[in-house]
């Protein structure tokens, strides 16, 4: 990709200076740039490096700017002289150079773009808006490398702009709570993959998450305690402002709203009394949508909600109401008879036709997810697609704008590469240019079942990096290599803005070791992943909220790096039968082998970490198997039929879960026992 | 220790079983408790485990009780049925049974005394108070063991309650800004350690860090916007209650207060304009003590502080005023002349004296630094003594009470022993047994110029759990190899309440290399440590609030343990002259010598790492110096005069600090090296 701008760029060199040097290597960058041309030469950095503004300068870029230097700081320490970055800041001799038209406002399709110029003199990154420069910002730090003489910056031209204007992280803080330090380092981890919607689900049947002064037993005896303050919103309404994201919030109705029915009874559609709910699962409490008193509520409720969050958008919820409430009342049978409304889709439509008022005259667009689609919706409302592409096809050739979620559950521990394909708008769509123009983007979603504070950036990231990818740059960066070689990079970076998906895992390892030597558990862990989809709940243990979210699976993340690298490896082995990679798939499943018995230490002190014996049993005896079928396709050999058997059913074996988990090398090991069984033969 | 009440229990069974089993090992208890009896026998866990409340119940002894249940299902993954404790869970057939007499109130002097009796039948803990049962759940936890058949907890009966009063730690949140999430965690950590007062420094040179309504001009100019509002305060206030912890605030005054006078430079003895101080070091800025207005600044000033914090006592701070704006202000000259005043530490006590007014108008007790003291202080004002035991010892026989945190310093890295071992009240006190009383207890200090949020867990914890113990425990429990035994399991235990003192130091391992492999610096690191006292300072390089603390020398921590194991082990095999001893001695020399080619390869890669090259180089050189003395004194030779010079240049050359730090095994191997200079000629 980009030979081309790298070709043009190598011939403007040529003709200005007299000696051509190579092109610097690109970076790794993520999300990869729209158009990036690699220079010749090196801008040095040291710590009289200065940093001045341009243009119509806000409070916003002067901070962007400034954490930038420290963030610089704290990777190089080299000691930066300067400081802070005001306003004021406008020394037309400084290195880097940021100048701007005009502040961003943050809202649906405003100038995200930015050029961004590395000369061995210095740095200039302009935009439209500072919102752009933020972008650009972020950019710039990744470009940062070393070479013996120090830190530099290569010289490049990169001129970005993003794909889809809506590129979203869906926060579930209510199955689980999660703590305003998880909602802050969670967006900074969003501006650095340059995500600019962060959508916050702040109820559900276990908690209403929120203060709410026009109503406080919502909070109080919906939230056991855990709700943010109005004070607290407005704090991360500001930081992620100050970081160009938009909050969305989401108060789901007229289902998944047990919390609310438990200090206020009389919203329901049944009697009560109603608990928080501390189980998982689809519940039957709805609202009901025939009493005027809902809507007064409700209203009285929006007023206060819209007001605290200054966002365009609001987002209403309106999944997975299974109706049950509403089919057992026969208040409600007869209000649907009497106004002709035939069943509770048409129902829930009119409770919708009825918000949607009331969030209108509150200056607000509805956003909801699949469900809230009915024809008759007026077109301003946007739809988030959770159940299929098919949804989103339908809602824009109906004239809706909508976004995708179908295929970034990130919760279900599915690999990157099934998110980062997942394009909301492939080439292959069936959609007209003016409805593909519907298509905003998309949003990951991280729903909290099985998720805590420890655990959630775990299963947020590196994933969701790929998805920010998918939304923002050109839709035919999709080479998959290169996109792991890059991921590799940026889950590094992502631990220095704060997040915790690395240093937590070492923390749980330890607990799981009872703070033993964790490295056996580590080598078994390293190549396990949680079950996927929803089968964790399938595998003998009953999740609730209080539950213990401490175990190997809670461990164990999604698609592992150890064990997709060595999948790749044999895959790649079988077809160039390399020695290196021989050797590398060699000194991996010896390791597998001998590290049973290592384990054993472990799991005698540490009850809570024996559940993984069985894969780690499994793991020695097919590492021996791939031992065994390496050794016979490097002499040319193959497997007996009695071996073979063996392995086949050790194989087998294995591929069965245990912990809620699974090992991720089975198929990896078969294809070499598979080609020892076969090939051999033909040699 | 208790071998006493170890042979008594033996005595016990033996009179009402038949066979007489042996007892439980003890658990490795922090801060060890006042009386312990181990007994025979195991108190099994499992899923089915009730825990039930009995007496006065509060709240605070639900609220812990539902937290202890939590916990203990974090560790053992147990899947507890019992999810929440309320005031009304009284069933006297649960296993464990708390009990308490009322609720205890957050002051000094109040009964933290416990008593915990484990039999396998189940758990017994009694306190007069709550907050004893606060204590004696931590205790609880503690005892947490396993084997093959599961969880236990081992048959023992304690007793206990703390030598001293005032157990405290004071977190200086000025310097560095430490959010919410810093203070919360170190309050769980605390928690553990029984430690009983949070001293919170809130206003300083470098920062105001807490929302003022009456003068909103201090926070608002004097914080760079990181201040805590008036709601996040009394949330820590709330948090800290909740685990048995007393909050008072430190306004220093009237020194160390530049962070005031940005917004309201006439209070200051010099005009002005002041900036928020950038710098470390003592600061000329000082109130003005002549001006009616200071006072009635202050008297408003303190109504709001005093109002929202609850505690008793309130700390002005009162150290380090230099007087060089006193001396050159001929206002202030002529109004000491005019009032008799003969110099700035009298005038110092005229402003106390003015301040202590205003305190007691608000009902509260004052705290200060040595400073504050001067004959004719009233007798209930406490000092805090920073400068050293002898000013401690002076306060008490002069009539005042006390606290110590002079050898407490936590923030000048020195070893966990050397602050163990300094007791408030050593059995050698030259005071009276009633002047002795007036010694309340201690306080850990975290000082923040070379500390940020990523670091200060680690400059707290786990050193901090010894002054616990210091001021928990009888003051006969010293002995060194039970503390850091015990230590090295609360060192993990911390890590599970969320503290980050272990998990922070990879990241900052991996940052340092750049996202590669960190083994070959974690090897180097983990014998470095960063240069004590203050010393830091004097290495070349000028610190500020905006330096990068992310470098070696804030990855590494004080008291390195494979040092000071590699240290303790030398010691014992030069007496012993054991083989294990000398396999586990050659290990890690060889491992030592053969790291500094293995770090290249980061030191290539990042050039943040390089300043370590000299530690890595000089560890490598005495490391194989440490091999052949090892191979001379196993065969009974000697060094040559050469090599023995060869050695001791070397052995010289590592004891210089390089990168802010110092390598702490040279003195091991010199010892090593010396011994085969010597003895052997004499075998």
């Amino acid at each position: 990709m980009n030979t081309l701008f790298a070709a043009m760029s190598v011939f403007v060199v040529a003709l200005s200076v007299p000696v051509v040097k190579a092109n610097e290597p690109a970076p790794a960058l993520m999300p990869w740039p729209a158009e990036i041309k690699m220079q010749s030469g090196r801008f040095r950095l040291d710590s009289g490096l200065r940093l001045a503004v341009d243009g119509q300068v806000s409070d916003r870029m002067a901070g962007a700017a400034t954490r930038f230097l420290r963030r610089l700081d704290e990777r190089t320490g080299l000691f930066l002289a300067q400081n802070r970055i005001s306003t004021a800041d406008r020394d037309s001799t400084a290195q880097i150079r940021l100048a701007c038209h005009r502040p961003g406002r943050l809202e649906l399709f405003e100038d995200e773009s930015y050029r961004l110029t590395i000369t061995p003199a210095g740095v200039e990154l302009s935009a439209v808006t500072d919102i752009g420069i933020l972008r650009g910002l972020e950019t710039l730090l990744q470009c940062l490398a070393a070479d013996q003489d120090g830190y530099y910056l290569p010289a490049l031209q990169i001129d970005d702009a993003p794909r889809f204007p809506w590129r979203g992280l869906m926060l579930d803080v209510c199955r689980h709570f999660m703590p305003m330090e998880v909602i802050k380092r969670n967006l900074d981890g969003m501006a650095m993959m340059k995500m600019n919607v962060f959508h916050w689900h702040l109820s559900e049947d276990q908690g209403f998450r929120i203060e709410c002064k026009t109503f406080p037993k919502l909070h109080e005896m919906g939230s056991d305690g855990f709700y943010f303050t109005h004070a607290q919103v407005r704090e991360v309404i500001a930081y992620a402002a100050d970081r160009g994201i938009r909050v969305i919030p989401e108060f789901d109705m007229p289902g998944h709203a047990t919390s609310w029915f438990v200090g206020y009874p009389e919203l329901a559609s049944a009697p009560g009394p109603y608990e928080i709910v501390r189980s998982w699962g689809i519940m039957d409490p709805v609202m009901n949508p025939i009493r005027e008193e809902t809507y007064e509520f409700l209203d009285r409720f929006l007023a206060e909600m819209t007001a605290l969050f200054p966002d365009d958008y609001f987002h209403i919820g309106g999944d997975e109401n299974n109706g049950k409430q509403w089919n057992a009342n026969p208040e409600i049978q007869t209000f649907m008879q009497a106004h002709g409304i035939p069943d509770n889709h048409a129902l829930q439509m009119h409770f919708n036709n009825r918000i949607l008022e009331l969030l209108t005259k509150y200056g607000k667009k509805m956003v909801g997810w699949d469900e809230i689609l009915h024809p008759g919706m007026p077109r301003n409302i946007v739809i988030q697609s959770w159940r299929g592409k098919e949804a989103l096809i339908q809602a824009a050739r109906q004239g809706y704008q909508s976004i995708l979620s179908n295929g970034y559950y990130i919760d279900l521990m599915q690999p990157t590469d099934f998110h980062y394909l997942n394009d909301p708008l492939p080439a292959d769509t069936p959609l007209t240019a003016e409805e593909a123009k519907r298509i905003l983007g998309g949003e990951a979603t991280s729903w909290a079942e099985l998720v805590t504070p420890e655990t959630v950036d775990s299963r947020i990231w590196p994933r969701t990096a790929a998805i920010a990818e998918r939304l923002w740059s050109p839709a035919t960066v999709q080479e998959l290599d290169d996109l792991y070689r890059r991921l590799n990079r940026i889950d590094f970076l992502l631990e220095t803005v704060g997040l915790t998906h690395r240093r937590n895992t070492e923390l749980m390892l330890r607990r799981l070791a009872d703070g033993g030597d964790i490295e056996p558990l580590r080598t078994l862990i390293d190549v396990v992943e949680p079950v996927k989809i929803y089968n964790r709940h399938r595998q003998g243990k009953t999740f609730t909220s209080y539950s213990p979210y401490t175990r190997a699976a809670d461990a164990a993340h999604a698609d592992q790096p150890v064990a997709r690298n060595f999948r790749r490896l044999v895959q790649d082995f079988l077809q160039q039968r390399d020695r290196t990679q021989a050797e590398q798939i060699r000194l991996l499943l010896a390791r597998w082998q001998a590290n049973d018995a290592a384990l054993q230490k472990t799991l005698h002190r540490s009850p809570i970490s024996r559940d993984v014996a069985p894969l780690s049993k499994s793991l020695a005896l097919i590492a021996d198997h791939g031992l065994q079928a390496m050794d016979r396709l490097e002499r040319g050999k193959h497997l007996t039929a009695k071996e073979l058997d063996a392995a086949r059913l050790d194989l087998q074996q294995a591929k069965q879960p245990a912990a809620e988990c699974e090992l991720m090398v089975v198929s990896a090991i078969e294809a070499l026992v598979e080609s020892a069984a076969t090939k051999a033969k033909s040699r």
